[in-house]
């Protein structure tokens, strides 16, 4: 039954997660698979990981694997906050707007949103919400939360961020980098993972893969010990502890190894770009974020996106200004982009 | 590098979950790997286990994928109870001694427990907590969460359960089923997954492949809906819903396939009988529990089991009595069995 | 030690609940204070003040004491939202900016905010975060919370009230509304607190007296019971349950008493509006809300409330408008406004 | 209304929170309300019972007043812990049994319970639950909580109290004691308060003074602030921050005014030794625990118990055994007891 369950493989744009696993972690999953292994990831392969993980993030890492992005999250804003503390973050920020309130409801976590015009946090953004320090009535902010690349498609530089973790850590609060998407940031800046994140002045990260060619690999990737407490006990009460652990750090191995990570995210980037270029002059049109990664967000006449949305997957991000997403992934090919520019080019000028 | 991660493979004693993955396992995570398909269940593989899921536990069971077993059993109480709820439960339960106090952390479910001799609750178990019922003061009961196999390798029979599932129902109980080796039992007792779940009053199971040859493969089965609300927002909010979930999905598939579940559980259930009958004679050894599914109890002499740690993975269950428990897997071999046997044997008589 | 420990009373403009207590509800206090009565609410002065609440919010309504405003609120939110939902509320709603992040922590609730002008939420805002409904990422609204008199001094009529509700309810969600000030309001409007409470569709209130000459006296009271579940669990669990309960109950009897509730808030208010008009026209001063209840909102020159606050207490609301507030309390004279004003008046004319 | 609410004024044995107010703390209630004063606790009042808490515990105890036991005891549990850890208390702790479950709803704090025969937990209980340190799926002990006086009306020595703290402090854990009747055990030992507190090793108390004359006064007390972070936080977010607190910090003052507070405890004990006395020769009367407070537990024909609780208000402690339960008050007189002794003698008699 399951030889075809799929019977007519498709691929879309409307999530770097709608897409499969790239085979090289296939194949890691079969290699680890030779007898038993400690569980919980007192395991041969989680060690390797941790190693590699080190070499790009630096020596004293502590690597956690998960299970998704949320956990990750969770796990790393819960490790760096007091009981009472808050957490600042930009309105679009995946913690805020879809967790289904996961980091409230699990943790307790109050979120301090700021609007932004491009789901990037500025200092000020941050300094402004530090007042009324030590204030009981007001849910004390214990640590700032920034996506990378952003929910929007966008890329905090190495200096944009250090900016930040300057004045984080001035008011005394901890810097999580959500990275459900690092490895498209990393891709974009053309730097190492550590230049835009310890060296930055990053605390702790939720490096993922899983958007990335992996199966289901997320982490929490702890870089400065001084600002998180008890981060391996609350993946556990968290519900983000794996048994057969080799499996999730297998994917990890696999991605890491010979930058099969950012040779994938290079690509996914690049089709991006070659989207955008190919819709950016057509009637209608209007590119919204700077594509710095792997999404590009327009503004589409209503009419031209729901005819697309019969032939290709893809979300509309916005009812109200007409404004979509879409995600190039590490399986999207050029033939994809082209079809999908083709068909765009023919709706809008169709509709005109 | 991960070619050689694993150089050496053995096999012991210690959990099942220290084992791999099942072959065919494997093949299906390959075999669905074709192309993008909708992210958080909305894909044609999960729709296929969902059919397979009713074919076992009956047409209207709802489905719902997630990580690990404390997921399951956190989001499924939740489910089951109000925010003012609290749960009974054996005092061996693993949402009590082993879940690291997920559901008092994750949920604020207190937990009323009961001492038991062999992991199993009984009826006046669960009446015996049912006082006050009304009375602010206490923290009410809402669901009854029982284990099955149960913590301690035994099984609960049919009636037995209905006999639960009735108490609590008198008293307005939800009936939860933790079934991280559903399989095993299903397997001692020769009967339908369906006989001592769905028909014996069962509410919801969280029903767990991981121990039986899975990857990560477990779930909520909601059995009875009119006492579980919420679903599939508390795996949200509780962060056990996973973006590719065919992968998930596909490990279902493939062990409900032919049955391969129920020959995986059989297999694993008579290693551990064949362990048992090997070592119940011998001197200063003394079997503590029904061995019904694929786990072993037996007290053994603090030396012998110091000598036999030095050559084979298990735990120590109580250091005060010196009780050890041994398990079997899917891929537990009568070599295994037997030269473990004769290790004990050879220990035993040395000791003596 | 403690005959002198006020030694020079003083009366300011800080906020309503520096004021102390209002005679009345002294005596009624002593008044109960005879032998044992039955303890957390099953005695004759919860009884009676029941009976009152009754006759003003309808014969139906559920009375429940509890200790703050905090504590009303957040036990009336969870009575009305499910384990997995969240409550729209305005950003300057009390429960979001001065509640130290008690919804989420206690309760896990997740608040999505809108920004007003004017304190007061309109049924735009209320549909307006009413979508993705049913889609697990989202939290999903179960419950508005708008506050009366609103934390910026301002009051909705009863179909501003009514309009809200009607948008909520059509969405499914119950109607809360935050009354630490509802005398104020009531006053405000010159109509019964069921006319902008039960008639206009409100859910359940927190219904607080403290601000108006209690002691300590809090509820919640809930008018529409098919919308809440389990409040008087969750009094117990949000540690809201008072033992001597007949000493909250009776600062509710004294203050329903002869319309000694609505007196209080009528002189309040009215303090206010004379305040309001002592300095409305005094140069550099800019009235920034309407003064509708008992708090006037002002923008003032900083060198002005440097030196107001010298020798009068009130708060600066916002530091870099230089806005303050200014409450009056069922205890304000009218020579302490007079002072005031001739006060405010020397300062701008000093600093012109 | 109000005059007439209680007619007939009694006493009863149900509990010692069935009494009234001593006099002179509602006369202290007058005294503090002279004008304004500062919310919160920045009053005079406050600073005033600051100072005498201080010469009770020692001059470097933190004070923090809140509403009620339950809200004193989770408040000063979550100070003492981390996010992940739990609390080891006895069975009968009011925490686990009569709490409604707020530990883990509002805290998320699983607790370890012991069985006592006496409901004093000793340090091989504690060291008891010591094991798994630092293993993820252990729950980690991370402060012991004791009832001085307990609930079974039994009274640690300091000795007994020092012992368990040296346990819990070598196993790095904080030792909290709930003091909702702390003032009886000081009389029943004849010592200060600080001799088995600060002196013992306990590092913090939840000390009340309700169920001794107050109207509503209960603390956090913080002892060794080494082991205790966020308090004051902790008391706002869990909606136990009161507004006007200067008439909570009244109540301590009055009764810490020349030992008030110590000679209505004393008054308490002497009428619980009287009844205990009064009874204990009686035929079917078995007096099940030491009476070293102000409660005396005795086991009572089933018809006896039914018939003096048709005229005298007390609570059956255990159905099964009979046991009940008789709480003398600060108010309760020997003409109280002595018809009371006189009742059970004539039940026990004609019930022969």
């Amino acid at each position: 039954m399951i030889d075809n369950v799929i019977e007519q493989p498709w691929r879309g744009f409307a999530s770097d997660n709608y897409a499969g696993v790239h085979p090289e972690v296939l194949e890691a999953l079969a290699t680890v698979n030779r007898g038993h292994q400690s569980a919980y990831g007192d395991d041969a392969v989680t060690a390797l990981a941790r190693d590699m993980i080190g070499d790009h993030f630096g020596g004293s890492a502590e690597f956690l694997p998960v299970f998704n992005g949320t956990g990750a999250n969770v796990v790393a804003l819960q490790s760096a906050t007091e009981r009472w503390q808050s957490v600042i973050c930009s309105s679009t920020a995946h913690i805020h707007a879809d967790e289904g309130g996961a980091p409230e409801s699990v943790a307790g976590i109050k979120l301090w949103t700021v609007p932004t015009a491009d789901g990037k946090l500025r200092p000020d953004d941050v300094q402004g919400q530090c007042f009324d320090m030590d204030f009981v009535h007001r849910a004390q902010p214990g640590a700032v939360s920034i996506t990378q690349s952003s929910e929007m498609g966008t890329v905090y530089s190495p200096d944009e961020v250090a900016a930040i973790a300057d004045v984080a850590h001035a008011n005394g609060l901890a810097v999580h980098m959500d990275g459900a998407r690092l490895s498209n940031a990393a891709a974009s800046l053309g730097v190492p993972l550590r230049t835009f994140t310890s060296d930055a002045g990053i605390d702790l990260v939720s490096f993922g893969l899983t958007k990335n060619g992996a199966m289901l690999a997320e982490s929490v990737v702890v870089l400065n010990s001084e600002r998180v407490r008890g981060v391996d006990f609350l993946r556990k009460t968290s519900m983000q502890l794996a048994s057969k652990m080799r499996f999730l750090s297998a994917q990890f191995v696999a991605l890491l190894t010979d930058d099969l990570w950012l040779r994938s995210a290079e690509h996914a980037n690049s089709m991006a770009t070659r989207l955008r270029d190919g819709v950016a002059e057509l009637p209608g049109v209007t590119i919204t974020q700077s594509v710095d990664a792997n999404a590009v967000f327009v503004v589409l006449p209503a009419h031209v996106t729901a005819t697309l949305q019969e032939r290709f997957h893809f979300y509309t991000w916005d009812q109200v200004t007409g404004e979509v997403r879409w995600m190039c992934a590490w399986d999207t090919t050029e033939d994809d982009v082209d079809a999908f520019v083709t068909a765009v080019r023919g709706e809008t000028a169709s509709g005109a």
